[in-house]
C-alpha cells in the first residue's frame, strides 16, 4: 500500500495533535512539517523532517495533501497556494471572517480540482454523530427542535478574544456548524443575545461572555444555543435533538463512571476539562476520514462549502446581536 | 384549633383534586363547593354541602376564605366579589388575560385588605423549590443562564386552543413564572419565536405548537424557554439554572427508579405523563401554604403581583412573536 | 358503602403511621386504638377512642379486623386471640421467632377462617413491585440471579439488638422474604457470614453489623444479599433481578431529581434516610391491599405462610453463620 | 533515547493487540514476533520479523524484554526459559493452573534477577483504580465489603471450557484478583456456588455457568462476586466498595453518552460487548507500565506473587464448590 504523504503547515498545540495522530496511520507519512517557530525537540523525538519556510511544502512535488493548521488569518491564503500546488487540503475551522476570502479560496479549490476538508471536528465525535444518526434514521420522527449548551472551561486571553472575531464567529461557529449537521437543513434567521457576566475586560474589548442564540431552520424546525465562556465544572458540551417521536440527548463525557455515595450526596464525575481531551476520537476520526477520501477519491465529509455556510451564520448573528433585531442569514 | 371555613368555586377536574386534598387537612374544612354543573355522586361521596349558585358562597358570612377554580374568563369577576365579600382568595391561574381587568381584581383585594394567592403550583414542586435555594444561597454564585423545557405530552382540544390566548399566554405563562420565581428577577425584553410542527389545525386556530423564546432579565441574566405541545413520551419539565459557580438541574420525574438492561439498552422509566400526577405534590402543598397564610396572617407565598407580571410578560411574548421583533416588558 | 371497623393494637410509631393511613381511607374506620402507654395529645389530635387494655379490642363486637402493630414478641398471643375472637388480622413482622409458636398462630387463623396479612410492606414498593412484575412476564427471561444491597442507615439502640434475635431474624427477614416474592420460589439451602466491623459492641451482643447471605433457590437460581447496620449515605434500598434476557434493577429513590454540577463533580440526591419516608406508599398500599382483601373476601396479598418462611430462613441463615457451613432450610 | 528491545511470543488475538499496542510506543521496539501458526499477512503488514520457533526469541542476545502470550498451559515453561536467557517477563494470566509450577516458575525468576509482570489487566482499568483509589486514601472510610458483578456476553467455545480450569480458574481468577486489589489484602476463606443455567453442556463438562462466591479477607471485610457466562445485554463489569464513610461504585463503560426518550421509556446505551473494546485502555496501560518498570529498573506493578495469590484462592474455590464447605485459602 502507498502512503499518503503529507505536509503539515502549523506546528503549534493542534499541529502537533494531528502529527502525532498521523504518525499512527498505516496509510500517511509525514513528508514535512512546516512552521516558522516549531519547536526543534518535538520534531527531533518524532523523527521528523521541518522547515521554516511554509512554501517548503506547497513546491515539494512528492507531497499529495496539506494540513493546514496555521493562525486563522493565514488560512485562506494558504489553501489558495496549496490548491495550485495542486494538493489535497484538511483545513482548520475558520477558512476566513470575510466571505469574500473565503469564496476566493473555495474557488481556487473549485478550479484545481482538490479536495478540501473542514476542521468541524465535533461532526466525528461519537455522541453527535448517533444524534444525526437519529435524525437521518427519523428515530426521533421528524425535527422540531436542536437545544445546545456549549460552554468552555474558561474564556481564553483578552488578546484571543479581541483578533478572534467575536463570540459569535469563535466560538458559536462549531454550534451554527453542529445545527447544519444535525439537522441536515441551513439556517434563515437568527437572533442573537449575549452579555457581559464573566469578565468585565471581555466587554470592554467589545465582546460578551454569555450569549444565547435562535435559530429558525428552512425545514422548518427551530434551534437554540446557549455559550458561556466558564463553566467552573469543565467543558460543557450537551445537545439534544427533538421531534415527533421522541428525543435523543448526548450528554458529557467523563473520565471515568464510577459513582461515590457519600453523606453529602451521589457524586460523578464532571463532564472532562479540555477540548484536546473531549475531542480526541473526533480529532482522529477527522483525519482518518480525510485520508480515506483522499485515497479512495471520495467527497470529504465537511466541505468548504460548510465552512463558508457557518461563518455566514457566524456575521448574521453577530449583526443580530448589534441591531437587537432577527437577521436573515446570506444564502449562497 | 378552629378549622378555617372554604368555600370552594368549580367543581371540574381542578376543582375536586384540591377539594380532596383539602378533606385530609386538619386545619381546614370545606363548608360549601359551588358549580353550575356539580358531579352529584362525587359530592355525596364526599359528604359535602354543593350549590349550583356561586353567590351563595359569597353571602356565606361564616366562610373565611374560598378556592376560585372556575373557568378561567370568571376568575377577576370572582376575584373581585369575593374580596368585597371579605373573604381570603386563592385563584387558579390566570387571573385575566387583559391587564386592566387584572389591575382591577388587585385593586379590589388590596382595598378589602383580603389576602390573594394565585396558583402557580409549579413553584411549590420539591425539584424546583431545590433550583430556587441554589440561586437564593449562591450555591451556583451569580446567576447567569436559566433553560427551561416544558412540553406537554399532547395538545389541548382545539377549542380550547381558541380561547385560551395562545401558547405563550397558555403554557408558557407557567415557565415564565419559574423565571421570575428563579431568578428573583423581573424580566426586561422578550424574543418569541415559534412554529406549527405537530398539528396543521392548531396554525390555522391562528396559534403554534412549537416555540423558543428569549428572555434578557433586569438583574443581567438570559433565559430561554422550549414548548411543545406534544412530547410523545410524556410530560418534559425540566429546567437549568447555570451560574458562576456551577448549574443545578432538574430532571423529570418518574414512576420508578428501576432500570431494565437487555440487547435493546439500559431503558429507565419516562417521564410522567399526566401533569396532575407529576405536580401531585405541588398542588397539595400551595393549599397548605394559603391556608398557611390565612390562619397566620402572612403574605402567601404567589401574590397576584405574580399573576399580573407572568401575565405581562405572555403578553410581550405575543406580540414579539407577531411583529418578529424583541419587545419589552412592560412594567408595572 | 359500609366503612370496615378496625381496632388498632400498639400506638408506637408504626402504630401512628398505619393510623393516619387508616384516617384518610374512605372504607375504613379506626374504632379504637389500644395501647397501654397511649400518647393522649396524639390520640385526641385525631378524635380517637383509645384504652389501655387490648381485650377491649377482641371482645367489642363490632371491629370487623384488627391490625397488631405492638411489640413482637405478643404478636404470636394476639394473633390467636384475634382470630378467636373472629376479627381478620394485620400483623406486622415477625409473627413470633419460634416456628412452634407461628404454627400454632396460622393454625388459630386456620381454624377460625380469619384472614391474616403480614406486614412486608416492601412487598408493595412501586420499585419492587415492578421487579416483581419482570420476573412474572418473563421480561428478563429465566431467572438466574437475585441480588440485594441492603443497609440501614444507623444501627438500632443496643437494647433493640440484643432482643431481635440477630441481624438474620431482625433486619435480613425483610431480604429473605423479598427473595421469595421476586423469584417465587422457597429457598433449599443457605451460607451466611458476618462480621463486626461497625461497633464492636453490637459483637459484645452477640451479633454482627455487616453480613453477606447466599441462598440457592429450589427453582435453581441463586441469590446473595449484603447487609450493614451503616451506610453513612442513607438507607440504602437496592435489588438487582438477572435473567437468560436482561436485568432489571431497582435504584434508591431520592428526595429531588435535581442535579448539581460544579467543579467538585456531578451531585445528585443521596438515598432518603428514613425508612417511613422511603416506604411511604408501600406501607399505605399494604393497608389498603388488606382492607379490599377483607372487603372484597379474597386472599390477603402477604399470608401467614410467608410469615413463617422468612423465619425459617433466617433461622437456618442464623444457625448457618454460627457453624460456618451452608444449612438447608426447613421447608413447611 | 534507546528503545527496549522486545520478543512477543504468541500472535493469536491477544498476541496482535499488545504487538499493535507495543508498535505506537515510543520507546519499545518489536524485535522478533514468535508463534508456530503466525499470521503471515498481518506480519508484514506490521513489517515485523518473525518465526515459528519460539527459542529464537530466547536465544537472541539483544532482546531485553519478553511478552508471553502464549496458550496458557505453556506460560510456566516460558516463564522458565525467559529468566534463565536474562529476559524480563510480561506473561498474561495464569501462569498455570499447578501451585508446584507456579512456585517452580517464580523460583527461576528470582534466582535469575528479571522482573516478572503478569496480565491483569483490569487493575489498570480508569474506573477500578478509582475505586482502589478510594479504598487506599481512606475516602470511603475503612473497607467493609467489596461487590463484584461479572459476566460475559456469551460463553466461551466448549473445547475451551472443557481445558480452562473450570469458571472459578478462568474466569472468576481476573475477580479474586481485584479482590486483593482494591482491597489491599489476602483472602482467608472462600465459599462459591454455581449452577449451569444457561448451557447444559457447560454442566455436562464439569463446570456451571452461573456462580456466586463469598469471600472472608483477612483484614476482616467481605467480598461477593457474581458471574454469568452470559449476560445478554453485554460485557457486564461493575464494582463496588463499601466502607464507613461510603461507597464507590464502577458502572460499565457504553459506546456514547446519548440518551434516547420515547414512548418506550429512556434508553442509554448498553455495556460494551467485547472485551478488547472494554479494558482498551487498560491493556495498553499494563504494557506501558511494564516497559516503565525495565527501563526506570522498578517493581512491576502486578508481580509474580499475584498471579500465584489469585490461582490459590480459585483452587480453593473450585474444592469449596465440590464440597459445598467454605474453604481456607492455602497462604504462599
Amino acid at each position: 500500500m502507498k502512503k499518503l504523504a503529507i505536509g503539515v503547515i502549523g506546528a503549534g498545540r493542534i499541529g502537533k495533535l494531528h502529527t502525532d495522530n498521523l504518525l499512527r496511520m498505516p496509510n500517511a507519512q509525514v513528508k514535512i512539517i512546516a512552521d516558522p517557530y516549531y519547536d526543534k525537540a518535538w520534531v527531533e523525538s518524532r523523527q521528523l523532517k521541518a522547515t521554516k519556510n511554509v512554501d517548503d511544502v506547497f513546491s515539494d512535488k512528492e507531497i499529495d495533501a496539506v494540513l493546514i493548521l496555521s493562525p486563522s488569518t493565514l488560512h485562506a491564503e494558504q489553501i489558495i497556494k496549496a490548491a495550485h500546488a495542486r494538493k489535497h487540503i484538511f483545513c482548520e475551522k475558520p477558512i476566513a471572517l470575510d466571505p469574500a476570502l473565503i469564496r476566493e479560496a473555495l474557488d481556487a479549490v473549485a478550479q484545481e480540482g482538490v479536495k478540501l476538508q473542514i476542521g468541524f471536528n465535533r461532526r466525528f465525535d461519537p455522541n453527535f454523530k448517533r444524534l444525526r444518526q437519529a435524525v437521518v434514521t427519523k428515530k426521533i420522527g421528524d425535527l422540531h427542535l436542536v437545544k445546545i449548551a456549549s460552554r468552555d472551561p474558561a474564556p481564553p486571553p483578552l488578546e484571543y478574544v479581541k483578533s478572534s472575531g467575536g463570540i459569535f464567529l469563535d466560538m458559536t461557529i462549531h454550534d451554527f456548524d453542529m445545527v447544519r449537521f444535525l439537522s441536515g437543513s441551513e439556517v434563515d434567521e437568527v437572533f442573537a443575545t449575549g452579555a457581559v457576566l464573566i469578565d468585565p475586560k471581555i466587554g470592554k474589548a467589545g465582546d460578551v461572555d454569555t450569549a444565547m442564540t435562535t435559530l429558525k431552520l428552512k425545514n422548518g424546525a427551530l434551534a437554540s444555543i446557549d455559550n458561556s465562556r466558564k463553566a467552573v465544572y469543565g467543558y460543557d458540551q450537551r445537545i439534544e435533538v427533538f421531534g415527533s417521536k421522541g428525543s435523543v440527548e448526548a450528554l458529557n463525557n467523563t473520565e471515568t463512571r464510577t459513582v461515590f455515595t457519600s453523606a453529602e450526596g451521589v457524586i460523578s464525575d464532571r463532564p472532562l476539562d479540555f477540548f484536546l481531551e473531549r475531542y480526541l476520537n473526533s480529532y482522529l476520526s477527522e483525519i482518518e476520514e480525510f485520508i480515506r477520501a483522499v485515497v479512495e477519491d471520495v467527497d470529504p465529509p465537511v466541505c468548504g462549502f460548510d465552512g463558508l455556510a457557518a461563518t455566514l451564520i457566524g456575521l448574521a448573528a453577530k449583526k443580530s446581536f448589534e441591531l437587537n433585531q432577527p437577521v436573515k442569514v446570506e444564502q449562497q
